[in-house]
């Protein structure tokens, strides 16, 4: 068939198998996300379209009436928690920081994965280099915080900025935010890549996903 | 001057400024050596040509002759661990893994870094995909570890693989081992930053200093 | 004319001229389309877009009502086999492999290309490095093919570990599945070309034609 | 330690480990090469300059006295052969063609890879489009052959010429000879991966070795 | 105002400022139109969409009822000539050789701006190099030729080819046609630069334009 | 919340925060101009698109029936000007030099930006170097200027140009006009960062805003 | 001959021609120097490597015994200033700022070539954003010049957090200090390029040069 | 053997087969060179260094004492014409432009090369456009020649403004003169595809040789 379910996922990575969305039919999505459903207490998707989205929700609402079906539209995803969940907050909570308003979609992506994956966050946006003083305003409740995650766009500057700032380890997320010279989000991946602060590593351009996810695993350690 | 030291990173950050040693002139290394053992009990200069070492060395021992230095001709460390430094090591251990013979200089600088910062290390060294089962023989020790820290040229994959089967946090390292079309560590680098795996985060190409430090950081959460 | 038709393809090629779809008109498409029923007695078209395909259809049924076209929408490919048509299929058969659901359309792409120049082929799907044992599960099935095909986005990792694992030739397909740092394709390219392990050669992004083709080349030697 | 042996690749892939030497000390090379001389009957190492030759040379000729080494310097291949080894050279040929002169080095990489694997090669160098006729005058015996390896560098377009010309699997080797906008062997490769002839894979720039050696892959199917 | 007309080029370059469509508003391109009309017997427009042909079209043909408007909708010329025009045709043509049936469209953008500068074209079409004796069989058609332009997409391998076999000067145009690692042109456009055959000079990616006015400014020598 | 306004930045910075419209919610980009409208007396918004203004006009008009706001549709700024402004014009003026007139939306956006912040400007239009001569007439207002900003796509050739010939810092903005390797802009901008003349820098492709606003930062030394 | 001497430079550009020393013989750089001494009261050259230095000091103290050479080895400028010079140096001054040790050489180009142009630097070195309370603690000092220029390499994110703090015009200097993703400059040229802070342009990659006189230009406003 | 010699090409072309030199080793160039002179009587070869022309030189003039052998070291062509050798110079004169004196090796070799290709040449060098008065100087020399070639680094502006002054083909070699941005020429190839100005066609960057080549061929027409 055109899925082959990772099932063990669970028991290896300590997450189940979560759902890229895009570039997947309806019908496969909705065919992996029910076959999941039988295995795990909590499912998702990331990178659902709202088309995709409405299809899950209205069939998977008829199939399953008991069930509660949610879609986060400002980040694209798409999710199931069983009514038998008991949730374990971990301690210690996620700041996730972004440089501009229009980095915030990412952002979101970031926080509710790590949120679904059972942590806390904080957020703090729009606080980028072009008024530091807005960044400088909130260091202490950054610094609190077990792992840092840092979205901006354009050239990226604040990871190493807020990474010269804090002793926790730094998640940055690349953004395709900008235009021209920023070519769909390079300039800040190379940016990041090459901070001349310690402490700081890169996912993948527009990844908030790859980001909550790994600070997930930080606070599992 | 030439240089303008950041004596407070200690407090800020956890651990003191390390020395980039490349592109600096051996004076210019010296002096900002000299004094950071000022305000430190440990300094350390990563990419220390074996040039710069013999003149640092030279020098400093003359200095001081009842101080210990080292240098690390293999990944290019030069260090000094004051007398009366009193280590507490970390639990845990950090597992470096690197995919070939070829990549073993960028590994151990991951690993002496992070034994520098106060962690433990174990080295699983040659286990490429090209061989997996080099890789699977070892990967209850991996999994055992609190941080991965995975080192590839080429193509990279190792990382994704790694990925694929620890729940640990995985730091990718992309070396500039290869020719043609791996483009210095571009093809390790876009593979390593692309992974379809979760939990893998990546630094610069080359950058086991950045790998260690960071997989200290993450020790110290 | 807007084409010089290579009616000796067949003579010197083993098979006849397969038209490239894409960036011709319908027009164009049906003309070169009915001239290749005159010379040949299996013709077909990849990359045709469903509406080409509906035109292409419509005008060569009305035509040839005898005769018997198709159209994979999964894969864009069109295609016609005369009535008189007598196929011997080759012995051994081609093993294709997918990384995850999305590359699909891909790898049925290679598939039905090698099947429509008179291979046996067997689809392996959804068998990412992500969970490696859906690929260690199916190893046996790939090793005892004469020939592989891997289609993988993203990192394009799969290809190299099946490269390590298998001593048939591989040929590996970079897709476009991704984003961000993907760059369309050109991480998976770069990994499949940097392979660390030997026995894999590679062809353009996307191009599952390409590997569905060169796969017969191999099964005809 | 710094290497792990695969030894059990020739059971897998039906041809021994073969040691990658750029980036490895002398030493390592040494070991390695010994070590595999344990297991093997042929082993042999790529990319091994005439520095790293004549320290291989002298250091095994001084311990196994009995032994024969080999080292080409044309393509830097350094190898030995049992002297109780038994060759069984297989069925047919393999066309080994350059377009240039400068090409030779990298069409002799690929041409004493395969020979070393068991197989049988014709050699016809020096056949670019630039004089076209000395490519046709030699067609028949590449037609004969049962792979063809084509070796080019600049712009790489006797690959799709040769491409269109035989119905046996061609495998593309972009090389780095040229300049200017050839970046280092690039153009060469894009070239080749956008071949309009069909039947036409590629390897990674200068790789000769991988050329030969999926030669040798196709030659055993 | 928008624009500063260059109405002195006829004397400086032989030929009147020929208007870029692209990128400019429907108004503006009419009121340079105009304007040139006013200094010039022949004037044309390139790059010239569907929509805004239409609106020129109606708009002229209103106000000067007795003039004579064509659109080229096959390669997108809009162009004027005045009744009182007589032509003086320079002596030899230009062979406007391609590669495809989908590089028709530049092809013809080149051979009409050659036109239109008063020179005579040959057009040989979809010649390219997966059917070699397509090209072969029109050779000395081209070679009897005063320039030859070549028009190829995909690797662009046909301009070598005919920069090999005869002695005028190529102009060769990449297309953007093809997919993948072609990346819109790039491919053609390297393959064309690395000529390993002398004689051949570049325009810029699909600029059917640049190369027809050079042509004709190479048979005004 | 989505934003956290830089109030201070008129003190630090001389001018008020202004809003990058791309990629901003309407209800976003509405919230953070009415509150930027608390603390200051002008405010305005870049890259608004055409849908965006008429929400932000007829919201804004409804709620401040008193105020002035206005939309410039050539170059996507939405401004407000407050009834109270009073404004204190700026000594000298500033030369925007367009080469062609495609480019002529972002000299615009380079003009009204530099208006807005207070400054006299005077645009000389499509004056590239295929006509040079064009440039010669107007060379003197341009010498007479304070700072020069020189606004060219494609090549970008009339920056180098112009810094040739004028004494005055000249602020060069490559822009996207163009096709093939233009690259979006990359070739202006290549060509402006690598000027044979001095007293040129470069701001990011499309630009126009960062160009008027460094050019009003000069005016105000 | 191998020179065109533009002598007018300094009638249109109000500061002589210099010379760009890199990739000239010493012949010919000699040849210049003293042609152009001839025209002027002070003659410069930059990119001067220490031996076309030692040739040029030589020669030209011999050949003027009276006349004062100096060459800055630590930025590579070669000068003669006349012994009948008069300088009016300017009011105010540049303040130059460098993110590490590394780009000293750099900064120092910058800074020698805006004294020589007649200007007064103030040197601010070494203050990245690893340890920004370095650059907060000189921040006063920057303010109050009349043109910042800022040199750093790595992911250049000085630029845009100087570019935030103050009102002047900042020239941004990107430099080839670091490894792997920084590509020799390519990454702080991005960064500063996509500046989130307003008041930034930039200069080409190791620009220093440029940098000065540009300032120089802008003092001269 | 290494070398297939493409005899014919004289009749085919115009022109005997011209040696590339590099990338070849000395015997191989001997070897080559030596059979050409059997059939031609006039052989030459491009880019070769210094240490392989005093060995052509000296083993040739050995070999052949009457025979006169020339280096020509500032553009590296080493080149033979027999004593029976009767030049037919061609009626008018290829123009050689020059942005910058570090661009005169390359130009040379365009100038030598059209030379021996029975051409006239006149030269015109270091008049780029940061003087531009220089090449205004010099423009009717230049329009009444037959082909101009137009040789720039840098930002390679040269070619546009020529282009749009002559009514002559522009041939353009862009050559790696300058640093950073530069990008070892590709600035300067860009900026010339790109040219806003018609009738410039381009050669690879630093093909001096291709252009006086192409100019040839054109004189020929
Ligand atoms: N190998 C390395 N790669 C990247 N950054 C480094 C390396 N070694 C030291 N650093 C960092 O570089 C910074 C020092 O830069 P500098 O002031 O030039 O010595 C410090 O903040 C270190 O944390
Ligand atoms: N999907 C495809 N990708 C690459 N090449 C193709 C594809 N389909 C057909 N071709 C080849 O494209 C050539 C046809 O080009 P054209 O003359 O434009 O139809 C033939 O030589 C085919 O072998
Ligand atoms: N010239 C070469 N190019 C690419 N791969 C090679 C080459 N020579 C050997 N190899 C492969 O490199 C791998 C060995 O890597 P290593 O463990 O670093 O020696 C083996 O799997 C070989 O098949
Ligand atoms: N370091 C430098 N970087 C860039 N341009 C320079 C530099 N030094 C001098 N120049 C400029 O280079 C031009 C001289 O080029 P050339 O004719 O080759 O000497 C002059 O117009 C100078 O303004
Ligand atoms: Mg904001
Ligand atoms: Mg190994
Ligand atoms: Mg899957
Ligand atoms: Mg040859
Ligand atoms: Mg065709
Ligand atoms: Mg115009
Ligand atoms: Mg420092
Ligand atoms: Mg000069």
């Amino acid at each position: 068939g055109y899925a082959t379910l990772d099932i063990q996922r669970e028991r290896r990575k300590g997450f189940p198998e979560i759902i890229f969305g895009e570039g997947k039919s309806k019908e496969h999505l909705l065919g992996i996300f029910e076959r999941l459903m039988k295995f795990h207490q909590k499912v998702f998707a990331t990178r659902v379209d709202s088309e995709k989205a409405s299809y899950l929700m209205a069939t998977l609402k008829a199939r399953y009436p008991e069930e509660h079906f949610q879609y986060r539209d400002d980040c694209h995803i798409f999710y199931w928690i069983s009514q038998d969940y008991v949730e374990t907050k971990k301690h210690g909570y996620i700041a996730v920081v972004s440089a501009g308003t229009s980095d915030v979609p990412i952002a979101e992506e970031a926080a509710v994965t790590a949120e679904l994956l059972g942590c806390k966050v904080k957020r703090i946006y729009d606080v980028g280099v072009a008024g530091i003083h807005r960044l400088l305003d909130n260091i202490e409740m950054i610094e609190r915080s077990s792992v840092v995650i840092v979205v901006a766009g354009m050239e990226g500057a604040l990871a190493s900025v807020v990474g010269g700032l804090v002793s926790k380890p730094v998640i940055a997320v690349p953004t395709s935010v900008g235009y021209g010279a920023s070519f769909q989000g390079l300039s800040a991946l190379l940016t990041m890549l090459n901070s001349c602060a310690s402490g700081v590593s890169v996912v993948n351009i527009d990844n908030g996903f790859g980001a909550g996810y790994y600070a997930a695993t930080i606070m599992a350690v």
